[in-house]
């Protein structure tokens, strides 16, 4: 069966995004210090279309994460605009521009009815409103055996990890503190719902953290 | 110079210890799950005297942490006892028994005044109320030259960290969440006031990341 995937970048303060997060500043104030480590890397760079760039030992960690996913979940955060109902006249499409990085159905969480989205190179968005297990219902449907990929943001993933429906978890670990933001572990409980670390991985300005279902 | 040494058990959530602490809970509620990976390393039994116990990843680092140290730096919250003016007709003299594991002269933050203890095995326990940077300065005197150890508290070692004068700071991360208690960097700021990772190591139930200036 498909298994849920969620990775994220946090620092050392746990935070995984910044202050002040607003449709300008999608990560906070500083939040771009958490994903530095991933800016350098090749993958990271021929998905959004740019030439060049390394490989280190992060890239084997990524490419792991990012093979075999067939669609992806994500909260209304991480998808943007102003929240409440969405605006007709004027409608948001994500952050990502015509042909976003997905390349396959993404469902998002939202409590606002919407027509689903059809974008450029494969992605669709679709809007659950109906909660978190009905989307993972629905992205098991449209994974066709493949994974699916916990996109975040933090609301998000608190709910799927609350629930003990997250079978594999990659903490990107900066090495360096917020001092405030949102925290990914705000009452999620005291244990981490079934899942164990299984692989820690030391790489060029970050520590890559891998927590499964054993 | 003899560098300040910070080393500290540590939550996934970012808690150094659990909620509810007290005289009879030292660590709060589920504290005691940040060091599971330290009771089974043969060398946390020699220091307390125990037989056995195994060596794995953790022994270098423990040991490498644990060397050259003269002096040792801890709040009062970690010395312990009740808050307050000391008590001269039931004196506390630490969480330790009669031969604590220092075996060196140990300095403790407090505001009350107090004579120095001395204990068994070399240790003993000298009360400074006038500030960190004067217990620094005591510490390094005493040190003869070797490092010293900040040992904690949370409240401690946010003073020394906020003041830029930790030079290596350890950080071993355990693999669970707590939920709940005190939390190492709150109030630290944004950044890690010239600590950078230098070193990840894993090991068993446990990630080391180590911070040094560069």
């Amino acid at each position: 069966m498909s298994r849920l995937r969620f990775r994220i970048s946090m620092s050392l303060d746990g935070f995984t995004s910044g202050p002040h997060q607003s449709v300008d500043m999608p990560l906070g104030a500083g939040g771009m210090k958490l994903h530095e480590w991933v800016l350098p890397l090749r993958q990271w760079r021929v998905l959004h279309g740019l030439e060049g760039g390394v490989e280190n030992e992060s890239t084997a960690v990524l490419d792991e994460a990012t093979a075999n996913v067939g669609a992806t979940i994500m909260g209304r955060n991480m998808f943007g605009g102003h929240p409440g109902p969405w605006s007709v006249s004027n409608p948001w499409t994500g952050w990502w521009g015509p042909n976003p990085p997905f390349h396959h159905p993404v469902f998002v969480l939202t409590h606002h009815r919407r027509e689903p989205l059809t974008m450029e190179g494969g992605t669709t968005f679709t809007f659950v409103t109906d909660g978190p297990e009905a989307a993972l219902n629905q992205a098991r449907e449209a994974a066709g055996g493949k994974d699916i990929t916990l996109a975040g943001g933090a609301q998000a993933a608190r709910q799927y990890l609350r629930a003990g429906l997250v079978d594999e978890m990659l903490i990107s670990l900066a090495p360096t503190l917020l001092g405030g933001g949102e925290r990914l572990f705000e009452g999620v409980g005291d244990d981490l719902h079934g899942l164990q670390l299984v692989r820690t991985v030391a790489a060029a300005d970050v520590t890559h953290l891998i927590y499964a279902r054993r």
